[in-house]
């Protein structure tokens, strides 16, 4: 079809093709050596937790190096079950960092959560969210995200509306991370189901550094 | 509006507020020093002349770097006149070199042309339209990029459909790139109107790097 420009007006936004979440199956991808370039270069502030009423939001500051370009982390929120499902297996929550960088790019460092040993900073939001405070604390990112990433880097979308497309996705499956089932209650109990559901892969590329 | 995840089919796709082009008011915009970090790490080899009806497009190979990362050089295709306007003012031709990561993110370095001496490799082009030749031709990007480029950088989209967004522009204004009066007219009376209509900014972030 030749595009009509005098009829600009009609041309779709003909989006919705690279959205999140996904599901990964590592037999389709071939794994890469290394790490996913993700590096805090602070520790994270956390600055108003907010009840979103689907989930607890807590925004911040920090600064991190991702794939080679600055960006500022804006916000941490969780997800129970998972919004990625990795080989067929939803993990128990899904913790969402989001950065930004200076023209406005995304990029979500997602966490997968099992459920096993509380989670100490987890318990603090817990806490904070029950008793109603809103002070800031100051949280060291290293405590859930290792040096050495392992995972998914792909291109997808928010999972919540807009839905806005163009957001690099950093998915960590190496974390350690584990909230513990009186954790896992009280969230759930909280805010009920809010994972999205998954979204077709299109043909999309996903880097795998295992 | 709390989030309804058992009504999910009815999230609508919102996009379409980082369109692009975008007008360009440099009096709105705080310089930076610095040049873009558009890199060109090889020549760029140029596949395939295609007749897109609406443009010239060439398919080809290259490799760049942008700010920080990797990408590989896919297409390059022109429109007149410019679609983005910098300063209430359209530039006679806009060059678009279409780059892409390995995880599908895109990035359109557009080189603004400006009316004077003919430009012998967009003659080769022509010559080449004209005679129908589709055999490669090893093209040094650097006759058209200088080392030390300035203009803007901004996330939009891509200009005809599927108009997707979470593209980086890279808009060159320093390139000292012209074509002369037979260039355009060719070019003008072979492929008509081929700029899509400005876009609203909507608060994006402009980098300028004067």
């Amino acid at each position: 079809m030749m595009l009509n420009y005098n009829r600009q007006k009609n041309w779709t936004n003909n989006f919705g093709n690279q959205q999140s979440p996904i599901m990964i199956n590592t037999h389709d991808l071939k794994p890469k050596k290394g790490n996913l370039a993700f590096k805090p270069k602070s520790h994270y502030v956390l600055i108003r937790e907010v009840d979103e009423l689907t989930t607890i939001k807590l925004t911040g500051r920090g600064k991190a190096n991702i794939f080679g370009r600055p960006f500022d982390f804006k916000q941490v929120h969780f997800h129970s079950q998972s919004e990625h499902v990795i080989d067929g297996k939803p993990a128990a929550m899904e913790v969402h960092l989001v950065h930004e960088n200076k023209i406005g790019q995304l990029a979500v460092v997602a966490l997968m959560v099992n459920e096993g040993p509380a989670n100490p900073e987890f318990q603090q939001i817990i806490d904070r969210f029950e008793s109603g405070m809103i002070d800031w604390v100051d949280f060291d990112i290293t405590n859930w995200v290792s040096s050495e990433s392992k995972g998914f880097h792909y291109l997808g979308s928010l999972t919540t509306p807009p839905l806005q497309e163009g957001v690099e996705w950093i998915v960590i499956n190496n974390t350690m991370l584990t909230v513990d089932g009186d954790q896992l209650n009280w969230f759930r109990s909280k805010f009920h189901k809010d994972y999205r559901a998954l979204q077709p892969r299109n043909g999309r590329v996903i880097e795998w550094y295992k």
